[in-house]
């Protein structure tokens, strides 16, 4: 219980998330209703929709105008997700973006390559290209994701030293230079995760890095997210990614095995660190009260429980009135 | 993980959890044909019906049916619920039933008046009456559950010495004669766990009774249930109940907080554990097409993860495939 952090940092992925994984194209007005409410939960960070493809990700065209209306609420950083220059070109004309620069990393050669039309190694390479452009932006780099970080659908297991490499490269070019080493995240990008990995993983990432901040990206696609959650605090770690209402993925879309793939429930986790006395900034009633608007917008139940379930706020406070009676 | 067990047991609990929650009553032929599934994948306990009021839990009016018509597989015993001697009685006079002693305790003073008139005080005086009975009829005593252990919806908070005297209790009236100590449950009946309170009461049995096993009931009521599973096999924790696909409880009933509290989900527990290592003798595959088989017979979506996104095995092998193309 001495190793877990007495607070931990969330960043909101919910609504890129969410909306991105829908095949529905939701009405801009939910979708900034769903932000905005998100804005005033105590969340720092909100990723709020991506700068790709509009021919891929038709849902993501009007990232721009989902921007722009936006409430802007100080102390909120509302993010975007590219993944190439074109993408951070498009994001740096739009308003309300706070851009942050990030670089992306794979562990697995083969989801590399179809998701970026490389290898792992030449991902890796590319990556000094984006340090020249956030360099030339003038925008600091603040973390780094290595994705497929506990085994991939494609290639199947992942060693140890594919996760590491990536490690090691981070090193080499922040460590040595002088710069701010980013945080690194650890990515369950298709929801391999069990705890003894999460502590061997981040134990290995620590080894090699061991000023940097290391961050986790977890999902829940095998209903280990939570336990994953718990192993990473037990490290110290006190800084993840997570959706609302587990958006992003729907383990209720009929037995089409491999799609259900949300991130970790973001309510789900608050109240879960709540409960064991970690501090999180967060309002648990306003961040479940966003939660069930998600779901109003999503019209169907979503994978969050406490949702549902509702916090224990309410039974303490009926059972101090009934041990009075 | 050197504290890890190399294997646990698990008591599947579906069956009567799941058919006694839902309002509707199913088909006879859907429930055996749904127990007769589980007792062939590998687990060694099942929990088939209960023998209580048929007034008040209408759903559980044909136990004795349903038990004379489920397959004996060697190997597995097919256990029922029962509050009391009157439901004992029942049990005993019905063809398949595996009569198992098992004592009875609350930690919350509130549920155990709600649950059966009394006070937690006088639940456990009643226990002797219990050992009498079980005693005459020449079964033994083989499990003990603490109920509401973490929490409970009407009392509020539990200190942990409304846990301890209960085992105080017990390891009273069977260490002292010489008896088997039984193991000894703690039931998160309502959903209440965090790690940190799984790793504090399980400590405290421990104290008090070095040499039971302790076995935990858990729920996933508010999204912490395999953390809690994760936290309690760090403790060495080796008996577990669980509930194939999740049944027993649904967090999709809409809104209506404070009836979600299903139990941790069987095929992902198994999941988990077999990913770290630890052996439970259940084959996952076979427990899949249970926990879908479950799905088919409720009717809509179920709570359970793996059961829709799938184990890694397919990929593991389908990857082998393809790094050899």
């Amino acid at each position: 219980m001495s190793d877990l952090p007495s607070a931990i940092e969330i960043h909101e992925e919910g609504p890129r998330e969410g909306f991105q994984f829908e095949k529905k194209i939701f009405p801009l007005a939910d979708r900034v209703a769903l932000v905005n409410a998100l804005s005033h939960t105590g969340l720092k960070q909100i990723q709020v929709a991506s700068f790709v493809s509009p021919k891929h990700v038709p849902q993501m065209a009007d990232s721009a105008e989902f921007f722009a209306a936006i409430e802007k609420v100080p102390g909120v950083k509302h993010t975007g997700l590219w993944l190439n220059e074109k993408g951070f070109r498009q994001a740096s004309a739009v308003k309300n973006v706070d851009l942050k620069g990030t670089l992306l990393f794979y562990a697995s050669d083969a989801f590399a390559r179809q998701n970026n039309g490389c290898s792992a190694d030449e991902m890796r390479r590319r990556q000094d290209d984006s340090i020249r452009l956030y360099d030339n932006a003038g925008i600091a780099i603040s973390s780094v994701y290595i994705m497929t970080a506990f085994g991939c659908n494609l290639q199947g297991e992942i060693p140890i030293e594919a996760v590491t490499r990536n490690v090691r490269w981070v090193m080499d070019r922040f460590g040595e230079s002088g710069r701010p080493i980013p945080a690194i995240y650890l990515a369950d990008t298709v929801g391999w995760a069990v705890p003894t990995e999460v502590e061997r993983r981040v134990g290995a990432v620590r080894e090699l890095a061991p000023t940097a901040r290391v961050g986790l990206h977890l999902h829940d696609t095998r209903g280990v997210g939570s336990a994953n959650f718990y192993a990473a605090l037990r490290m110290g770690i006190d800084l993840f990614d997570s959706s609302v209402a587990g958006l992003g993925g729907c383990p209720f879309a009929g037995h089409t095995h491999g799609t259900a793939a949300g991130n970790i429930c973001t309510e789900d986790v608050v109240f879960m660190a709540h409960e064991m006395g970690i501090n999180t900034g967060i309002d648990l009633d306003a961040l479940i009260d966003a939660a069930l608007l998600a779901e109003r917008i999503i019209g169907r139940p979503l994978g969050g429980r406490i949702m549902h379930s509702g916090s224990l706020k309410r039974f303490r406070s009926a059972a101090g009135f009934q041990n009075s009676a």
